[in-house]
Order: structure tokens, then C-alpha cells, then sequence
């Protein structure tokens, strides 16, 4: 019993999700497969190595984690298999991983180049089906890293945002919207603590001030416009019982900024 | 084996709901997990109590259905879990569950109190993860409803909406719209049958008229406005061909009117 | 263990969906079920056929492909299970299996008329989960096809597109667009090749020229418009890093003309 997860930009209900689980199936079928979201944007690295780094941690040991957000695909990029102390992880190299590294770090990376674990015919603009389902399925079978390719030294690595901290100000930005609007930045709860905070810091985002600092949604009144720390340990901007990235009209990048009071 | 269901408002291919799963299977590998719906409109109680109260019936015994609309996510409101004479259902204590009891009446009810059996850590605003996911593992598993906390004498119900019934008239409302654009009703069948129905009665949706009752789409013209019972028994209004809610603007509430000619 | 697939126009995320998972699990409890699309558009039959004629392939032998995209729903339309050498297909006889044909040849054809297989009540909108759904899971648990009714000569075909071919020109359509905005063709790599084609074609989609063909999207620049035979042999228009489908405003339809350079 080995599980696989999903996460790709191919849309939520798409059948090209099917054809990676047909093929990851045909070779192991006694897989369990789950999906993380296929409701990634197109080619939004960033936001696919979000919701990757987030969701994979509560998964069991020994779960094979595969993201396939890849606008280079059929071109020189590199597809790697980067194994941590509890999962693996296959991905374009493109820094698709690079939200996994911040709670997990790599034990060793490999190049897929084994080209008898793949797909009999590579198409060039589907390596999720023709190359990662199937390397996926073998490694749930066992197969060694060693087996899939050389090591490498170096893979891609990606921008992510990390807050601006001075004594009077804690900045940090909008990284994602959720389903219910919500805005989260890039501001975690250890980033909020190791500034020393003030008792009730004065909240920004953008220009628009934000009423306070809650510990959940049922703390404050409907309408009210907070931020709290959600699941992921984010700080996130909510309006309660609304949808704040509509009604503030926020967008990833957007400056969220926390400082103490003159 | 065992079987979970997941109903929330998350949103389609929403990664929270993956790390719903992710919690469930490292607790209880072997578990089957079907996605319900988490379609379901944000906070939208109702709408959830609904999709599970239609949804759950088509399971097989021992099934362990957890439902997550929950607004007062970390208030007071407490989590619940409720044995039905085939079911297991988990939820927040806000009437999610209010449906269900119309098919299958609560044998025993259990305040979800025992920290034991949740995640270490517990966040304020994701219990989905934090509290139903585990405690779902741990039934599946076989743990004991006594073992999760107290029995409740009460829980709370949600107002389910009945039809009007007069010798001429039976009167209801539009419940919910689904994605073909039928627009489903709060009249049954045999809320239809004990009206002693005439031949063919007048009918309105809100002060436009509908052609006629069928069996099926099929036993009336392209373009045509129709009433049938749908599969879940509910009187539904569609547009044969076409899309019912958009071509009458029809919405939750409206009023639904079947009366006899004069 | 066994597979089945389900493929429907539903819409992601549909309750409806979760029905028929509920009653094959209850009859068939170890089925590995598993989505294609349920995002076909209402009463989208074609799109049902290609969806399912491009990732049914892809599944294990002995795979059980159920395909629901049903106008005819509880009117004299036949339901038909159709064995190939690999996998049983159950569908409404309206067509939708009209693209498996054409790689997986029909066997044997058999009329779905048995009611013991069925559930106990068949609604009138919903054969699907009344009708589709038990037969499937009897047929993983080995059900011979026979059981379930006579054999049928013939079954309904689906108007299929099929590229003009000339010396100078090949004209195909645009028969889907897929989540990235690429169009889909219903050209060939096999068509393409026996056209004999020339170095670098003249390429027209409606009026508006395409640039040139490539390997795979990294070959071109960002926003060059290109041609290229996608993950599935067809065809397809897209622009690299955009949407091909709202920047070229492409339609279902759209007729796709490869040309010689005079």
C-alpha cells in the first residue's frame, strides 16, 4: 500500500489528471492516489509549490509526492526525484520544490534519466503522464533512487518571499487567495513572534487598515475585517462571514504591513 | 476497509481538502475516501445539509461521513458525532447534520471532546484537519463512540424547509440549483401525493408558469418548462435542453405554487 | 481489484458524482474508482466521446469505463455495455462511445436489460446511479456479459470529424479547448504524415495566420503562436505562455487549414 499525490495546472476535473492515474495504475495498482489540486494557475510555479509545500507534510511516510507545473516541458529542463527524510518528491526541475525545502530538507536529488522506467513513447508536452506517473508508480514498487538517474549536486531553487523586518515594522505580502477569499501572506507565525510584537499592532494592507489581530473567524463580528494565523501558520486577512480578497481587492504581491503604534 | 466521506465548502481540488486526507490516511491507511462535494457556497449550512442528506443514503453500512461547514470554527460551538442506524456523521454542532435526520434518525450523539484522538497540534480555524479528520480515522479503525466524549442530549436542528399544503394549493420553494440548471424544490413526492394531486395541475414558479409534469426530460420538446420528480424525490423545475435557472432567474427561496384549475 | 472509471457531465464536484460512487462501493466495496472528467458540458456528448476515447487507453486491462452524458434519460435510449479487447464500456446508446472505436474495436455488444442487476427502484433522471453504476460493480465482481442482457447488432455511432484532405491543403476543426486555452484539432499526426507535408506550411486558423509548427511549446518565444501534435496525436493551437483560445478567440468549429506555400 503506497500513496501518490498530485498537485498540477491542469484543472480541476481534467481528464489529463485520469491519464497520469491510468498509467500510474497500469503499474501499480494497488497505489492510492490523491489529489492535491489540479486548480493551480497555468504555469504558476509559485503558487503550485505553495499548496505543495503546505498540504505535503500531513501525509504518512514514505508517501510520493508528484508536481507537475511545467512550462519547459519537452525542452532541456531537468526532471528530478528529491528524496527527504519522509517522502519523495518528483517535479520539473524548475523550483517547483522549492516550498518543500523550508520543512523538509533534501537528502539527495536525482536526475530522471532511466528511460526503461518511463513511458514506451515520451510525448514532448506531457512528461506527467509519459514520464512522472510512471517513475512514480515504480517507486512505489520499490525501485532505488539510484535507479532512476544520476545524482545531481544542484536543482532549481525559487524566489520566495520573505518578510522585511525592522524594529517599528514586520512587511511581508499576499502569496495566495483561498476559496473563501482569504488572503494569505508571507508572514508566518515565527517571522510574527521573533519581531517582539506589540499588544495590538497597527495592521496595512496596501493603504487599507485592517480592524485587529484574532485568534479565529468566530472572534470577531461579521463584516469585520481581521488577520489571524491560519492553518498553515500564515498569517491570513479575512473579512468574517465575507470574502476579503473581493471586498479589499487583493491580489498576490499586495504589501501587508504590521507596525507598532507611534 | 473502511469507507469516509468528505462534504465541505472548501472548493473544488481545494488543497485543504487534501490535507484532510493526508490526516486520515496516516491514522488509517486502508481507508477508501470519496469526495461527497466541496462545492458547497462558503458557510452556506444549508446547502451542506442538503448535498450530504442526498448523498450519504447511497452508502453501505459502517460508511463514516464528515461533514465541514463550520463558520464558528474555534468558538464555543462544540464537534460533534452522531451514530445513525448504518452511519457514522461528524460535523460542528451548527445543524449540517439537520437533513440527515429526516431519512435516518440519530441513535446516539457524542460531544468530540477527547483530545486524545485529535492532532497534537490544533489549529483555530482548520478542525476539518486538526479534529474530524483524526477522530474519522480512529472510528474507522473501531474506536468506540463512548471513547470520544460525552453523550449530548441535544444538538442543534436547522430549519428545513416544508411546503404549504391547502385543499387547492401546495406551495413550496426552489432549495437548490444544480449544475445542469434544474432548479430542485422543497416538495417530495410524497408531499405531492398526499396533496391528492389533480391530473394536471397549474403551476408556477414565482409568477411565471410551467408548461407541465413529465417522468423525464426526454418526454417533453427542446425549449420546453417542465416539473419532475428528480432523483432524490424532489419536485425539480428544468428547461428541457437548456439551463432552467438561468432562463426563469430563479434562486433559492423562490416560490414554487402547484394548484388546482378552477 | 478492480477499476472503474466514470466519466459524466455532472460538473465537478457534483453530489450526483458521489451517488453513484456510493452505490458501486456498496456493492463492489475493494472497486478503485476513478474520475475522468465530470466537467463535460451539459448534454455534451462529443465531449464525452473525446474525453473518454483519449484517456480510457491509459487504464489497466480489465478497466471498466462507465460514461454518463445522457438528453435521453428514462426515454426508449438503450443502455449498452460494449466489451473490446482490454475494457468493458457502459454508456447510454447515443454516441458517447463513438471515439473509442476508433482505436479499441467493439467485441461484443450487449443491451443492459437485466433489472436484477439494477437497483431495486430505477429513477426515471438518474440511470447513472440506478442503472450504471450496480452493473459495473457486478461486472468487476465478474459478471458475465451476457448476464446482462442480449447481444445487439448495432449501437449508435457519433458524427465523427474527419479532416478534407487535397495535393495542396489539409483542412481540419477545432473539436475542444483544453484547461491552458490550447485548441485541439481533429488533425492527426497520422493524418498529417500521409498528407505528405511540406517543410514549413502556410497554417490558418479561421483567418488569423499561426506562426509556425514546433516540438513542444519551450520551443517558441513567449506569445508566439504555434501548432504542434499534442499528448493525445492531435494537433493543437496555443500560445506559448497564453491562452490560444481567448487571444485567437477560437471556438469549437473553428476550421484549421494547413497549407502549401505557392
Amino acid at each position: 500500500m503506497s500513496i501518490i499525490t498530485l498537485t498540477t495546472d491542469f484543472g480541476a476535473s481534467s481528464p489529463y489528471v485520469a491519464q497520469m492515474k491510468g498509467v500510474i495504475l497500469s503499474l501499480a495498482p494497488s497505489a492510492t492516489i490523491v489529489d492535491i489540486t489540479h486548480s493551480i494557475g497555468p504555469q504558476d510555479i509559485f503558487a503550485g509549490a505553495l499548496a505543495l509545500a503546505d498540504a505535503a507534510p500531513w501525509f504518512p511516510p514514505e508517501t510520493i509526492h508528484v508536481a507537475v507545473v511545467d512550462p519547459g516541458v519537452g525542452t532541456s529542463r531537468m526532471a528530478i526525484a528529491v528524496r527527504t527524510a519522509r517522502y519523495w518528491f518528483l517535479a520539473p526541475d524548475n523550483g517547483l520544490l522549492g516550498g518543500v525545502w523550508l520543512r523538509e530538507p533534501a537528502i539527495a536529488k536525482f536526475a530522471i534519466e532511466n528511460r526503461t522506467l518511463w513511458m514506451p513513447e515520451v510525448s514532448s508536452t506531457f512528461h506527467g503522464r509519459d514520464i512522472f506517473a510512471p517513475v512514480a508508480a515504480h517507486l512505489s514498487l520499490g525501485v532505488a533512487g539510484e535507479t532512476l538517474g544520476p545524482h545531481m549536486l544542484e536543482i532549481r531553487d525559487i524566489d520566495w518571499p520573505t518578510p522585511k523586518v525592522s524594529v517599528d515594522e514586520l512587511a511581508g505580502e499576499v502569496i495566495a487567495v483561498d476559496s473563501f477569499g482569504n488572503a494569505i501572506t508571507s508572514i508566518t507565525e515565527k517571522h510574527f513572534r521573533d519581531w517582539l510584537p506589540p499588544d495590538s499592532p497597527q495592521i496595512l494592507c496596501g493603504e487599507k487598515a485592517i480592524d485587529r489581530l484574532v485568534r479565529t473567524y468566530g472572534d470577531a463580528r461579521q463584516g469585520e475585517r481581521v488577520v489571524l494565523f491560519g492553518s498553515s501558520g500564515r498569517l491570513e486577512i479575512a473579512v468574517v462571514g465575507g470574502n476579503a480578497a473581493d471586498e479589499l481587492n487583493l491580489r498576490r504581491g499586495e504589501i501587508v504591513t504590521l507596525r507598532r503604534k507611534a
